[in-house]
């Protein structure tokens, strides 16, 4: 029989823009999805889970700047002349979701309430909090012909008790609706919404002067109206303020007018989060172009540099265009990974032992091998969870082990019947103990 | 604002060799995989996830048939003169497992037992039981220098357990060891050892005329070389009775003493296994290279003809040789979508309801929104899966929904403090309840 080639002696590194973590880590983000899930779950969500792959022309359908960061599959030995990819990964889970709703449109309930954490890829530069792989936890609602704005409320209040329970430090998560940004424009006058919202989109890198400026310059917009574009992105307030707030500026339209109720009733929805977590925001813009209603972000208030953690919103044509159908949804998309690398990073996780393991069974020296198995597999059946030492080394040696591996308890097996003990390795002490016995 | 393009009306289709599940399915796969990780952590195994893509020379590395099934990544607006793709996606776990830990040698502890659980990706002809998607569930041990047999003994042990909590009908674990396949046809006398072992282990496709007429023809063996051979591979018992029989055939060499010893260890070690679902099977080899001692190879028995279920076995060289450093290891994989399609698709799955929601807080007509909100809010601070309705539709409407989406129970909240009316849809019940009550 061959043995494998050795390939040469090659030391592998990191592949820049993808993550993984050590099993200490990986055990808290573990924790976090069980726990979002879990979430997700009590608002009576559902699970899907799509390919990592979507037809490319579904991929490309949407539009938008994420396009150029698509990755295509090919396989390794097909030469440029074979056919050309017709797949590619999914950038974001709200593409696939749309395609899911259509595809299988006749075996789903509706309002359809789905939640979905799954990696993504994009093909962009690294940088800190940009990945090219990171894990998303979206949930969103699609319904027929309209979706309640019961939703709209819903959502916030479900990722603010994602986010608290995660314990990510202090967060924002702020509200807007596009009808209050483009009802506003119209009723300025402004012909190039679109242009203006991208504008005003980045209020908070380029901030009030910034904004300012490149209205007036971009778009040929006079001064005093683009000082009531900025008038309007310094709104922000965490109840219904925002309200008197807009009319005070002394814009008219029934766009405007659909939007600050849209975003009232949101706002008001929330009272009883404690306040400070939730915010209408009339800076938020969301650049992607489907948003048509709502739009939420996400900020990490100890980082306030950092790109936003959540976002999302309400898009009225993505599902539907493939059916000849008013599919309109609202959805968040939690950025897990965006959060998790930052907080480790800081060593703000409360990273503990490798592994869940609560009992060694320690295999004493001369020892019989089947009665060491037994012991353990008696403790795993009530439920511990149980290593059973695989060969009768020195006791150190595997006491050096347990505690290595953060296992709490090491159980001594008692020969023929006699009772087994237990070390407890935070303290040193040794106890005797029957069967009965459970980890504390 | 523009409004996004509608691209062409267009019906997607499943992509050929993918899967996706509906949400009642789904949900039986999720949990699944909660119980798979339930039991490879009672065992002491930790989690790690590695991205989806691997360096080329990594994945190429090892050879093999599957390196022509490697699907490269390339941003889809690269054209071909732009540098060649770097990375792929990975087509196993234990390649990504083997560069892992030699790349966090040092932050690991060892014998490091660690389970994966990930999609894997692999460019070859879709048909039954082979997807170009599938999720792998993998647990392999590693340790310097020498890996204790106890964990070739112990890992089929945790795949019984695992099988039989799924339920997934009946199954057999078959074990061999590659010592005894080499050393008895070293003891033979043949020369083209790797040849022969492929050969033997197409026994279960071409069956023992198959590999007898091959063994003579394709590497011109004499009939009575052959005919041991196919003795050797007719030999299967639940028990240590494989020593004998192996023996009774005549045929001496160390490395066969060896590799009888190594199994009979393994086998002994199962027999608290209610017989008939482990097996030492000396037909098995597992086609792959890296293998150097024992083998694994799972089937359902109710498909004898569908692929392996789950394979695995000991390899002394895979990890090692990025550090210089022997770390050998040994692993098994349960292909959970292979199995998970099949009993699908053979209607032999408990799919049950769409979601895990155990109550519906109804929104009466005409009932204020807040007391719909913070009714369902109670129930969900107590543990409870609850939606709340999102419109004061009628009645029927909001039963209908709970009942399509398998909701067992409907609140309808009580006004100004008067008591809940809890109905129980699968026998139309509908009782007064308290705040203090549970979904049953």
């Amino acid at each position: 029989m061959s043995k494998p080639t050795s390939p040469a002696p090659y030391k592998p590194e990191p592949i820049t823009g993808y993550t993984e973590w050590l099993p200490e880590a990986r055990l808290v983000e573990q924790q976090w999805m069980d726990h979002i899930r879990k979430v997700f779950e009590s608002y009576g969500f559902c699970n899907i889970e799509t390919p990592a792959v979507e037809e490319i022309e579904v991929l490309s359908a949407k539009g938008g700047d994420t396009e150029k960061e698509i990755y295509a599959l090919r396989r390794l030995y097909d030469s440029p002349q074979d056919a050309e990819p017709r797949v590619a990964l999914h950038y974001d889970l709200t593409v696939p979701m749309a395609r899911y709703v259509a595809q299988h449109y006749n075996d789903l309930v509706f309002p359809f309430k789905r939640y979905q954490m799954q990696k993504v890829w994009r093909g962009e530069r690294p940088q800190e909090g940009r990945f090219r792989e990171f894990l998303q936890c979206d949930i969103d609602v699609i319904d027929n012909e309209d979706v309640s704005k019961s939703f709209d409320a819903e959502l916030p209040i479900i990722v603010y008790e994602v986010l608290q329970g995660l314990g990510v430090g202090p967060f924002s998560i702020n509200v807007n609706n596009r009808k209050i940004l483009q009802g506003f424009y119209q009723g300025l006058g402004i012909e190039k919404i679109t242009e203006a919202i991208r504008i005003a989109d980045k209020f908070d890198k380029i901030g009030a002067d910034g904004v300012r400026k490149s209205l007036v310059d971009q778009l040929q917009l006079p001064e005093d109206v683009a000082a009531k574009c900025v008038a309007l992105a310094q709104i922000r307030t965490s109840d219904l303020g925002f309200v008197e707030q807009v009319r005070a500026l002394g814009v008219q339209s029934e766009l405007l007018d659909e939007g600050i109720e849209e975003l009232r009733f949101v706002i008001d929805h929330m009272k009883d989060i404690p306040a400070g977590h939730i915010w209408a925001d009339l800076s938020i813009a969301r650049g992607l172009d489907y948003y048509t209603g709502t739009v939420y972000e996400g900020k990490l208030l100890d980082y306030p540099g950092y790109p936003s953690v959540c976002s999302g919103g309400r898009y009225e044509n993505l599902v539907g265009s493939y059916l000849r159908k008013k599919l309109p949804g609202v959805g968040m998309s939690i950025g897990l990974t965006r959060i998790f690398a930052k907080l480790l990073k800081d060593g703000k996780l409360p990273v503990g032992p490798k592994s869940t393991t609560q009992l060694l069974v320690a295999f004493p020296q001369g020892a019989n091998r089947d009665d060491v198995r037994r012991t353990a597999a008696h403790f795993r059946s009530r439920g511990v969870r149980v290593e059973a030492y695989h060969e009768d080394k020195k006791t150190p040696k595997q006491l050096q082990y347990a505690s290595r591996k953060g296992i709490p308890y090491v159980l001594f097996p008692g020969a023929d019947g006699a009772p087994h003990q237990v070390k407890t390795l935070a303290t040193g002490e040794q106890v005797e103990v029957s069967a009965d016995w459970l980890p504390g």
